[in-house]
């Protein structure tokens, strides 16, 4: 299943995508009551998915970012992956859907996308073995961890450098049924691909990641917890647009403009 | 104005404490009517302080943490401060207020208190020229920013070692009109003077402080940003009671525990 956050009209909702991506005019979503946490149905009549604006699936509390957790990925950075993947945050002004640009803030240095397997938690949760890991997840989604290098470089924490507002998009929607321990997942810029691997090569899976990163925070519904990206990372400007896709969840492109 | 959120009975309030800090039994604490990031009245008969319990002050939906911005304290991490201080994340799920406890989590190494002046954010903002910063403050609180040593050098990010849940206590309340440009700020372990500075001595200042990261980050109402530790950061271990003073605002004491 599908489950997108949309407005229409003056409404904001949550609700189920149905038809073919492959055949966009096939799209339609149908809203849901309330919110897609617990047991939801359908309240509404179907909308053809051209006639809506898609928002971020989920407004997360907090992204919890895993640095250097794809080998070809952290070599390409010039090191070699650690034994602990590398644990960062970004904040929740960062998150933006797929609807909204990627603004470059005044001064930015070079910008680069990193396609990315978002995983969204679906309950309040602490200390979750592996084992269980599932049972806190509702599904998965696209994310661009955008990151600023040259801050990164000079910062040394990577606060700034991937949290700037709208440096986290994520969408287009949370496909729930998905195994994601196999995915081809990719970025291209203006149609060039410029990466193209498999979540089968994450150093760290997603069952262990969510077990890594719940022994420290307590996770709250519609967290989301980024899980690496492959090599093959460059710069987005102005004017470009940047797509991520991951096989079986669907493609998330965002335009990249100079903020305002 | 001191301003406090607290539960009494079975109801969450801000509220305006009024009385001497000093003598303690002078202490009241009477409900306001809503949030108080806009005008707001007085909406109840007041409370004796030792009746209620004290919440963390704000539910911020992030802290934005400074590191090295006091000279003294950067010389004792090995260092020397850089021109544009450390900026990290700590995220909601950190924050406790005076009456919770410093859990340490299982395998937690060294972990250290650090006394800091807090910030609290009173409106959507982003990019706050410094000369408007105050503009967009609602007040400043104590904070204590727990630091697991071990984690923060083996990861290199901070987000682990900061990020714990209840490493961010904050309080005891927000005092909205003291200058926070020359306070004496200090904390203690069981009664024992472990750092006592000043924010005199802040090496980018508050104005500065909001005006840095509003660059980056759109803040929002209840936001905190701590503006890093002086001298004498040392441990903690389960038993202990720490307390952060600042001068002009209040003490904030924690007592620390192993996480059940």
């Amino acid at each position: 299943m599908r489950i997108a956050r949309f407005s229409y009209g003056e409404t904001v909702s949550f609700g189920v995508v149905d038809g073919d991506p492959a055949r966009p005019e096939t799209l339609s979503v149908t809203p849901i009551a309330g919110h897609p946490f617990a047991p939801f149905q359908l309240s509404g009549e179907p909308v053809a998915l051209a006639d809506v604006r898609l928002l971020a699936p989920v407004l997360p509390s907090k992204v919890i970012g895993i640095g250097k957790n794809y080998a070809d990925h952290a070599r390409e950075m010039g090191g070699e992956a650690p034994a602990v993947p590398t644990i960062f945050l970004k904040p929740s002004t960062s998150v933006v859907g797929p609807a909204e640009p990627i603004a470059l803030p005044a001064g930015a240095g070079t910008v680069h996308h990193e396609a990315e397997l978002a995983v969204v938690i679906s309950r309040l949760c602490r200390e979750v073995p592996a084992s269980r890991a599932k049972d806190v997840i509702l599904g998965y989604t696209c994310a661009n961890d955008v990151t600023d290098r040259d801050l990164q470089s000079s910062d040394g924490q990577w606060a700034r450098a991937k949290g700037a507002d709208s440096f986290c998009p994520i969408g287009p929607w949370i496909e729930t049924t998905v195994d994601p321990s196999r995915l081809r997942i990719g970025a291209d810029v203006n149609g060039t691909v410029r990466q193209d691997g498999t979540t089968a090569d994450l150093l760290t899976g997603v069952d262990e990641l969510v077990a890594l990163v719940s022994q420290t925070f307590t996770l709250l519904p519609g967290d989301v917890i980024l899980t690496g990206t492959p090599a093959g990372v460059g710069p987005i400007v102005p004017g470009d647009f940047v797509s991520v896709t991951v096989e079986g969840i669907g493609t998330l492109t965002n335009r990249v403009v100079a903020r305002d």
